[in-house]
């Protein structure tokens, strides 16, 4: 776009009051004009940031992240997001802190948010508690909020937990928006949502679950394509199918990858884990029982290895549309003789895409930050208008 | 109170011109009218948020926190009031340094100090140690900057040491102040510091320490009590008779908790270690005695198991002045059958005082804040006034 | 200097250009020009912030550090000093992230540096990785920024590799060209680095090196010494030896510790490992040869054992010019009867340069931040200017 009055505009015709005050847990539960303000105000902050313009909106005040898995590249967003808007950062990092010795969530989550103006949580590893564990925690601030304990709300951006990645489906779509050329060339294009192969176990559910759960609602043809045992959750399915109905798109189910290929316009080939197999996990480490474990572990490491033809090859990308479909990863991918001898994707194919997956990774931090400002301000568009008239420069112009 | 006069005028009163250039030890190190300078900034630094403004007065600077224990409170207490007042936290985490690696406190602390304006510290572990260490930083970089080598005095907030624990206790004053409608209600109250059961072993002493220590001086009619076995420093004792004498209270021990209770306005039920344990465990360790120190956990463990009736109970509740005694904690507390069987406190009487254990809670990081404003500015009337002035929005208004 | 225009007149007669959207890897692949550009940088900043001017030249923006071995000073000066200039630190710590699962630099060094304006790198390990490393990262971000990807090219500061210690050796040069009293009266000082006994291991040559690497540039007399079997990389004293010829100055190499620190006006005993035994260790690491490995360990400390006798006592201090030489250190140092029995340096030798070294470190922080200033802007006497001119204050002056 040409100045910051057309992001303006866009946003004048979307309705999107409730995000105010609000949280961003799953996708689907946000309207579509809420998600479209979301990219807007993504795309707005870059082409403040590309025009030297500082959008620090907060002058004081913490993020917290809180990790319960290993992350280099969601920290890095999160923290590049605070950054931008001017909240710095504070990881809760389990290890230095007390959450480990038993305190309730209620009172851990009111302890940390006292300056806090965002809490950014991960918590992927576990199916039916990541989620849940983050309502808790925004029920607790919220309540603290409404107590006078705090003095600001703390909001809170999901960013992955065992149902939705809702950061990385978000930039994954704005990239795919930008790349096809526009929202509305979306309708009709064919996505294929598919498990690959990779030789490590137990990843987590919430890209794939994520993709269905967000395409099918942009009108495409979304398919969703895994070997046999490799289900994801019959909820998100259920809710993909129906949202394709009202979007004038379509959600099909496959165990052929070729299937899902053939004349493909965006392709997401991506390993996870067998949905029940997670369940049961879930279940074993709340038991404390390791030897069932590393039963269940060895079982689907064999489960997984015969499914090896299950990669994203040259061969299959000729049978894309034009042979040219946009190719998706969430990164890192498992990339064969490079990262390991058989995985995901031929080094060939990834090599070609390097330029665009690293592109799509950039959106990140700008959702992200697009979802803190729409739930932190009542009127994005005022503050948007009020930066670019600031003018303040982010580098020093001398 | 209305406007930030109100504060100004409250400081033009007091005399603390002591504190400027000056560290924060212990609070009977300092005269009462400095404890009120630290409240009443406390207080106008909330009213000053409260109102959107930012209170920010570095643009530039570093806040290093040094723990020597784990910490979520202590250290998200010090982030915020570090990022309140516009410096950046950088973490002396031993994990990471070469302060393990046999470097002298000196040359550490005067390497980390270039660009610090403050120093906040925890070291409660050992008896006798902890105090003397943040004193040995304190000196240290007084020194750097007296010999030029440090462009700034880097002050020190004692964030809990062996000996006293004084912004928890000032937060936790603050709150009593503010329940009990003001400092002049605070004479005559009845404050039981008492023990409490707990499953756990070896709890500082800083905070029974610290309360005696600190509402002695408020005209408070001050009770420890505790099983025998279970003294703290004597030399505190001292000090807390001396104080009472001085303000008009008074302070009495006993080793009966319902005697404690007895009519009291304020209960302060939280365990700890015996003092004679604490120094013997220290001088094990010193010795690396790890048999020795086993026996002696052992022991104490079978010795606190004696005393499982020290609980905050719904029955001793009642016996306080109308039954409705203010409950404090240092947090997190331990409640039964909640985080344990048998605890400090009985799991109806921690729900019903949760909102205002929170609020206790609340007043740390503006306590911190407070500290570090005296310490960096000589007129901070005037840096109030001219925050108010100057009307930098903490959260951009559009 | 009286005022910021001298600082600015300093840099009108130099010529620095090339600095600006580069890296700086080794003094060596500097010119002359921009050494002095960044030690007038660095004074100029420091002039500043004694003043009480901000110097805050990015309103929002990360500053990456990338730490592969433990470190306290560096990593403070490196923060210290992105915080001088408004950049929010981010530490890539291996053990958080996921770079230890296999990822590649390229694709790791793109991922985090969305919002990146500096990487700051230790690498300092093993010979023949740490610098390549560091290429590898700054390639990889310089070709995002032309694909597009990075909205800035993220600027490179090594922050010690296995060749060169940059920031170091060029705040040790400051300190040395400051005590001195300019960088004229640095032409014909004898400079004695030298090597010193510690009963530690495996210590890095990247400041030897960067000793002769830069103190041969000044027109000093710079005589390495050190027994034999230490001997540094030859390529480093090769430049040494060709910058000596065309500055003037002189660069020696003994086995004799007394002469290298006869008449010397400077000197810098400190202990390193002999470059062909970690060059062997570094193959032995790679090829996972623990038993290798210890025994080499084992052999290197005998060896060390040795030379017990390479110790900066009072008497060898005395044979220096005046008996006054200036005593560098970039500290840790061992010193004898406190932190080992038997080190590099008699504990009253060490007591009296207390002071200057503290010094000789301070620089570090402004030395780091003159090089990324020069990295990222082109008009640095225009920046320094405007600064001034802006007269935003450090702390809040009421």
């Amino acid at each position: 776009m040409a100045n910051i009055q057309d992001f303006i505009n866009k946003l004048d015709e979307l309705k999107f009051d409730d995000m105010y005050m609000n949280d961003f847990f799953l996708t689907w539960e946000k309207t579509f004009d809420e998600l479209q303000a979301t990219w807007t105000v993504a795309d707005a902050l870059r082409y403040l940031r590309e025009n030297n313009i500082s959008t620090k909106v907060f002058d004081s005040g913490l993020g917290i992240s809180l990790f319960r898995d290993n992350s280099t590249r969601t920290r890095f967003s999160f923290a590049s997001a605070c950054n931008l808007l001017g909240l710095e950062v504070q990881d809760l990092d389990e290890g230095k802190s007390q959450v480990a010795h038993g305190e309730t969530v209620r009172e851990t989550a009111n302890m940390i948010s006292f300056m806090a103006d965002v809490i950014g949580i991960r918590d992927d590893m576990y199916i039916g508690k990541g989620n849940t564990y983050m309502h808790e925690v925004a029920d607790s601030v919220a309540q603290g909020y409404k107590d006078g304990i705090l003095e600001q709300r703390p909001t809170l951006v999901n960013l992955q937990c065992d149902i939705d990645h809702p950061t990385q489906i978000m930039a994954d779509a704005l990239h795919c928006i930008h790349e096809m050329g526009g929202l509305e060339n979306m309708k009709g294009k064919k996505i294929a949502m598919t498990w690959a192969y990779s030789p490590s176990y137990g990843k987590p559910l919430s890209v794939p679950q994520g993709a269905i759960g967000l395409f099918t609602r942009l009108g495409c043809d979304v398919v969703l394509a895994h070997p046999e045992g490799y289900e994801v959750m019959p909820e998100v399915e259920e809710i993909a199918r129906k949202q394709a109905e009202e979007s004038g798109g379509s959600f099909t189910k496959t165990n052929n990858m070729a299937e899902a290929f053939k004349d493909a316009d965006i392709v997401y080939p991506k390993s996870w884990a067998p949905f029940a197999a997670m369940e049961k996990r879930t279940n074993l480490y709340a038991e404390g029982d390791s030897d069932e474990i590393k039963a269940l572990e060895k079982e689907l490491l064999a489960q997984n290895a015969e499914h090896k033809d299950w990669c994203c090859t040259e061969e299959l990308m000729k049978t894309t549309k034009d042979g040219k479909a946009l190719y998706l990863h969430c990164l890192p991918a498992d990339i064969n003789d490079v990262s390991c001898k058989d995985g995901e994707v031929e080094a060939s194919v990834f090599d070609r895409y390097r330029d665009p997956l690293y592109k799509e990774a950039s959106y990140k931090p700008y959702i992200i930050a697009a979802m803190i400002l729409l739930e932190k301000f009542k009127n994005p568009q005022k503050v948007l208008a009020e930066l670019e008239k600031r003018g303040q420069k982010r580098i020093f112009e001398a």
